[in-house]
């Protein structure tokens, strides 16, 4: 058997607040995907306002709902109670930091036979919690038994 | 060093909504964990509604009571208050996405002379979040250096 | 291509309740990760009322409301609600469960040429949820291409 590593960093494209399904971003950025038989690929946000997860990649209302439903569940600050400490940055910062320990900064998807295996109607997502857009970077890692 | 890679599907047993120990169902599933020295077991949930974690192995009510917690965290949209857009499959269907994206749809688990080296009180845990019994399938990669 | 796996147990620091940095502690603790190349981290924590993650690794602050902030989404029973059914070793006992599932008892990071490869601003977290202070244990897994 003949095992590989391969790393490849890239940033994703310019994205505003809001649940964004990237899976065909990821396969243009890293083609070794291609290249393994049996394996696994890495998915790591170098970033800790901002998350990367697997989920419907169907419905675009998920992908709404998802991010409303985590501006409920972590609010904003907007009237003043003195939530945070930590608010530097306006009141969308602490937030985004909290999301991103409940979501998740990377995610890991099996390769077979040179592609992602993921099920019928599962999707990478990538979500930005800050305000603007943000250039954020991917460092992919991709290993496993070469094809 | 001889390094292994292998990938099992497998389905879960038919389980109804709620939290589920399923270390068992695991190790009779995935034999090569057996064959590993030392390694990584990652299991990988193809769906979008249910997810995997680690936690409580031994009172079931820590189980209950992961169920009840996360429903009031994400809760149904019981009252009509349009929490969500997406409704199309009923009542619990936008707070199993939401639900997954908080626990997660993987796990890694270390490897250690063919047996999971898990602590004293952790076990595998999968969280179905629909109603009714799905037939859910998993995607199990070990790796390791062979035993 | 030398491909290498090491683990290690090691065990934290003893900390407190709350979210601490620890970047450090496990540079110390694992040295396999200055031989790898190209690969992954992975760092399994072996208990079920503590978590591991990434976030923000400069402003204390960010720490502090992290914590205050899981603990208003995930309340202890103070007032006699009936939140729980499980309450065997105190209030802090099934929140730091269902914490722990949110947040998660592991994490993967890249490591190139020798050194973890993280974004400007991220450290890896331990987080303690329960009250009092516990030897908690950690096994590092270590993988990749050898330098």
């Amino acid at each position: 058997m003949s095992t590989m590593y391969t790393q490849t960093p890239f940033t994703l494209p310019l994205l505003g607040r809001g649940s964004h399904l990237i899976t065909a971003d990821i396969v243009k950025n890293v083609p070794d995907i291609a290249k393994i038989k049996c394996g696994l690929l890495h998915l790591f946000l170098q970033h800790t306002s901002a998350a990367l997860t697997l989920n419907e990649n169907y419905d675009q209302d998920v992908r709404k709902d998802m991010s409303t439903s985590l501006d409920r569940l972590v609010p904003e600050d907007s009237e003043g109670k003195g939530l945070y400490l930590h608010d530097d940055e306006g009141e969308d910062d602490m937030p985004a930091h909290i999301k991103c320990a409940l979501i998740g900064a990377s995610v890991s998807v099996p390769i077979t036979n040179g592609k992602l295996n993921t099920g019928t109607w599962q999707g990478i997502w990538f979500l930005e919690f800050r305000n603007g857009k943000n250039r954020r970077k991917v460092l992919a890692t991709v290993q496993g038994e070469k094809l």
